[in-house]
């Protein structure tokens, strides 16, 4: 297997999986496959966003848990990490469990990291149910990287909206579908662009860079793929991402799909570019894709988790936003 | 196995290390055994901390390719991560090399989380060498986490320095000592310390229950072990931790060390009680410590890194300090 891609022979199932989203992205056209809708952002924490963060990943974890008849003792580890300074609320969430945790940064290629790592881990025989799930909050994350909310600051064409959603997959041994049939882990790669409002465009070259790096080490071609899912390019790191692979000689567009072109109504809900945030493909991810896994509609679907290693310290000494992407290969067969 | 804990029948190999320190920490007591030691703490990057830092990790992992005679392409797999937001130096020291990077946060936990990751890839035969990495910087950390260094603000006796350190452990398959035996991931552990200037006290419950948990779990006493190694408890921690074990009978004052308290010179360095930061317990391990088992010095080492999951966003709206302890039973039998 070459470099970055690591097979999964025993190829190991997500035995249940779980979501929870704010009212924003209840009113968008996933609704009906979410588990948890709130009726507000706060989801009754009222003393912070974080607090209320923390609310909706342990509400995507409890949903997964539920649905798969698991109790808390069932889970060997859980694999997380978000987008708020020091991973805060998966260390505040998961403060409440009895389960050892990892702790990641992948910024929103949390759930694919933290997806390929639990299936690794099942697969290796060193757990027999891990959790993998991630959160993102658009009052956290946008005062934290750009400005609070209410300051009211004007959203430029290329900026993509911060979702409030969370997911929780939970890997087991081979059972029945969807199967995790191998990963790659991506490389570091920075396109230069120094914008903090074009995540979308700092994020297609990691893309490009991690699917190429999986297909050519798996041998296959995006035609062994029903959906080759991103998340989260938005409109504006889509048409960037098309535009590399035409360079190679290869038409993604027709097997393409974005988690950030999936989560809200393109004309009717107003977040320019698309979704963004850990949760965003999360939430997509685990609610619409893996449903559609499992009745077969779709057969094989390449994941791949695109986070903006950006650091707005580093954006005001005039750096450029550096950006990785992992891939997790999901098959009903 | 009990649950966190995972054993290494196949014990892969430490096959090289590396470290890079600041000129304070060329000044203590371990200056014989660091890699590199920089004249100046910018280590001339005067453009930022940041840079600078970034130099730091860099140095580190070019010193343990060099003396494990190895070159960028035969590494796997990085596990890396550090104390800053967005793991910063950790994302922009990566992306000059062409290696899949798997993204970590565990605080000052950091080493001990990457070198089990690393370990358990090697092991379950994922990778050939996957490094295991992170950084600290004094004046970086203390603007994020504290205050500016130039504010000139008063330090408080519990306060720790943190460490303009770096390390990185490079594992491979089973070759020659130290080997890695077992690890046990920590669970999140909340001590309700509310003060940012006590992070000993922070991680002191984590440190007991990790260390606990791996003695259980592997049925072994601290007497199979010539050190339990904290990273970095400090001198408050480590009176905490000491005190934990006595109400559960056992005196571990004899077999435990903290790095914390390795790293400067207790009476002619003023840094209170003691070093902190990812950085400290990594140049500590990747110098003195990982020598001292390959010359059969020490024989089992129980290396359990404590990370205080401190966010100070949370601090501020009043929220107590979580944290987390991984442990990694070296060896050189």
């Amino acid at each position: 297997m070459g470099k970055g891609t690591i097979k999964l022979d025993n190829a190991p199932s997500i035995l249940s999986y779980g979501s929870a989203v704010g009212p924003k992205e209840g009113e968008g056209p996933l609704a009906d496959y979410f588990d948890y809708i709130g009726e507000e952002a706060a989801f009754g924490e009222n003393d912070s966003w974080e607090k209320a963060e923390v609310v909706l990943q342990k509400s995507a974890f409890r949903s997964a848990l539920e649905k798969g008849q698991l109790a808390e003792t069932d889970i060997s580890f859980i694999f997380a990490g978000d987008l708020l300074n020091q991973c805060t609320c998966s260390s505040y969430g998961i403060r409440d469990f009895d389960i050892p945790f990892i702790g990641l940064f992948g910024a929103c290629s949390t759930m694919a990291e933290s997806l390929a790592l639990a299936s690794i881990f099942v697969e290796s025989g060193l757990a027999n149910n891990a959790a993998a799930m991630t959160s993102s909050h658009f009052c956290t994350a946008e005062r934290q990287f750009r400005f609070p909310v209410n300051y009211g600051g004007q959203r430029t064409p290329t900026s993509q909206w911060t979702a409030t959603a969370a997911g929780c997959a939970i890997v087991a041994p081979r059972e029945s579908p969807p199967y995790i049939k191998a990963v790659t882990f991506g490389k570091v790669t920075d396109m230069g662009v120094k914008d903090v409002n074009n995540m979308g465009g700092a994020m297609s070259g990691a893309a490009h860079e991690t699917i190429s790096t999986h297909l050519a080490n798996t041998q296959q071609s995006i035609h062994d793929f029903d959906m080759i899912l991103t998340g989260d390019l938005g409109s504006v790191g889509t048409g960037l991402l098309i535009d590399l692979f035409k360079r190679d000689d290869i038409d993604i567009a027709n097997v393409h799909a974005d988690c950030g072109m999936m989560l809200y109504k393109k004309h009717e809900q107003d977040v320019h570019a698309g979704a963004s945030g850990c949760g965003c493909s999360a939430s997509v991810l685990c609610s619409l894709i893996l449903g559609r896994i499992i009745e077969k509609k779709l057969k094989n679907v390449l994941f791949v988790a695109t986070g903006a290693l950006m650091s707005p310290t580093m954006i005001q000494q005039g750096e450029s936003i550096p950006a990785v992407a992992h891939a997790v290969h999901i098959s009903c067969e």
